[in-house]
């Protein structure tokens, strides 16, 4: 199979207007709101969704372009593989967040905790269901003592063009 | 942006060799074990990712075809919006699973807790690190009371054609 098309069901608006100083992980966006608005021949899909306290964003990165098979990421000084990192260059720039859902209004999402740039194409929304049970050891790897060390974390221009 | 093309990285293999009999949720996939096959141009960027104890794996529902906006969800007897379900038949039809990285060998990745179709492209591979903090009070709408009562539920048919 090779050449998968695929088209956005909607567009993603948030404050963040440019790579730089957009947060890096939904956790650091510090509650950050912004909307998800669904294209109107989808609306009828969101029945439902409403029951949910957190949804799932799929979004293409759609400001990057190629990618590297080491970056160094924020967090860090060394370079990383590609797949062990969240860098937006990837082979398929598709981009997963997850996010609290305030409110449905129509086909607007109103959603808290964005991680986004404004005017990211949506691909699909789907239902946020915890699916690794707290009681499992979780490793994190090069993310160690790095992942929750501050809400400070914002994005610079390394990663886009 | 319209017509974004995505290409497989690699080709997931499991003991699931059709849709009938496939668990429908990673956590109900009683630890089922598959390998990831990341195609060779791409084996550099795994570098790191052995640190991680969990890894999100995006690839493509190569076997649905269309989409309807309401659906009979496996755990459920009502007609339900598609974005509040995880069925395979959607307008951009990328899976999601959250799986345990047990050992990486060269371009094959050994997991486990596989709920994926043998033979299915792989789009990404992402760190899995848990980005809700267990604090948060988390609603699942419809599913609640569903999605932990059994580790027995398998697909049938209805998704695939």
């Amino acid at each position: 199979m090779n050449g998968i098309t695929m088209n956005p069901i909607g567009v993603i608006h948030t404050p963040f207007t440019e790579p730089k100083g957009t947060p890096i992980q939904p956790r650091r966006a510090g509650g950050a709101a912004g909307t998800v608005e669904v294209y109107s021949q989808f609306v009828r899909g969101l029945v439902d969704l409403d029951g949910f306290s957190h949804i799932v964003l799929l979004y293409c990165f759609h400001l990057s372009s190629g990618y590297d098979l080491m970056v160094t990421p924020y967090l860090d000084k060394q370079l990383r593989g590609l797949f062990a990192t969240r860098t937006p260059r990837r082979p398929n720039p598709i981009g997963l967040s997850i996010v609290r859902l305030e409110q449905i209004k129509g086909n607007i999402l109103h959603v808290r905790g964005v991680d986004i740039i404004d005017g990211t194409p949506l691909l699909d929304i789907k239902p946020y269901v915890p699916e690794v049970d707290s009681a499992e050891e979780i490793r994190i790897g090069w993310l160690t003592g790095k992942e929750r060390d501050s809400g400070d974390h914002l994005a610079d221009e390394r990663f886009h063009e």
